[in-house]
């Protein structure tokens, strides 16, 4: 058992069978401490494999996103959920559904922050339908830039998001990784 | 000259006399290994204040807030600029205007994660007219915290909120100060 399951036990709260509530340490509270060394594991994991830039999703992302970049000593480009009012940067985007909140929005991405060639992995707090995932699949390939690995805070992997990563051959650690709410909290 | 100053200078770019756009490094792409400095300033700035928590606002503030609250070693709060579908949280709530994006939003704040008698370090990525600030301050006395401090990234001087943080008697650091954007980027 790891420092992340052990406070999932603690603190997670099962609201569903398909939903558990991280927010007293991952999302409306972080403990930055623990993050940390959920960053420094993905780091680590992807020491070797040449990364270029850290990206990550806003909001949800950018505590793990901003640790890991630190870590790798590498930039974290933050893609935003819609592009904001002052931006008249140029664009990548991907339409993305989100099936816990039930909603869609436009994945977009500033042209400048990721270019051809570059090497980026991919850093989340959750893995669930794994749609967000598809999304920035499709940003690097409009930049010509190489998806070139995973790495996932909680992963329910009992949701379609860990299949359409091996389906990418996607490197990918996940530090926590559910496999059932149904009778509580199981992991792997 | 700090680091920060100098990175401004580089790549801040001037979109009228009253925004800089800090996307290439504080907001869509995020210099970690710069914002940590930020962090372990203002961290050190507020070290024998007896911080509890640190504060920040969804999405801009979480980078900073994140590495802020790792170098103290206390937990970050992020207050969302909405509630969450999947939310049945109690809340404290603010009413907060957005000048620069020209919108208003509801501030709030789980009512969990700040509690009575703890001292609150409000850390964000912009200081300009100050009105994220009065709905945090909302949300301290709303707790009966006490906002302890002010850590910022970015102050744009000549706006508003400079003043309200002396109003409030705030300890305040930021780590730039934007004297004028008229004539091109003047520091304080």
């Amino acid at each position: 058992m790891n420092p992340l399951q052990q406070r999932i036990l603690e603190q997670g709260v099962v609201k569903s069978a398909a939903a558990l509530d991280a927010s007293a340490f991952l999302t409306k509270q972080v403990d930055a401490v623990l993050l940390n060394w959920c960053a420094n594991a993905i780091a680590e994991q992807f020491r070797d494999a040449n990364i270029d830039k850290v990206v990550t999703i806003e909001a949800g992302g950018i505590a793990i996103g901003t640790l890991t970049a630190l870590a790798l000593n590498k930039p974290l480009v933050v893609c935003k959920k819609a592009a904001s009012i002052l931006d008249n940067a140029e664009l990548y985007t991907a339409e993305v559904k989100s099936f816990t909140k039930n909603t869609q929005y436009t994945l977009t991405c500033d042209k400048r922050h990721i270019t051809a060639g570059e090497k980026v992995l991919f850093v989340d707090d959750f893995l669930a339908h794994g749609q967000a995932l598809l999304g920035m699949k499709s940003v690097c390939e409009q930049a010509g830039a190489e998806l070139a690995g995973l790495g996932i805070v909680i992963e329910k992997s009992f949701q379609e998001g860990r299949g359409i990563a091996e389906q990418l051959a996607l490197p990918i650690l996940s530090l926590a990784r559910l496999k059932s709410l149904e009778h509580g909290i199981e992991f792997h």
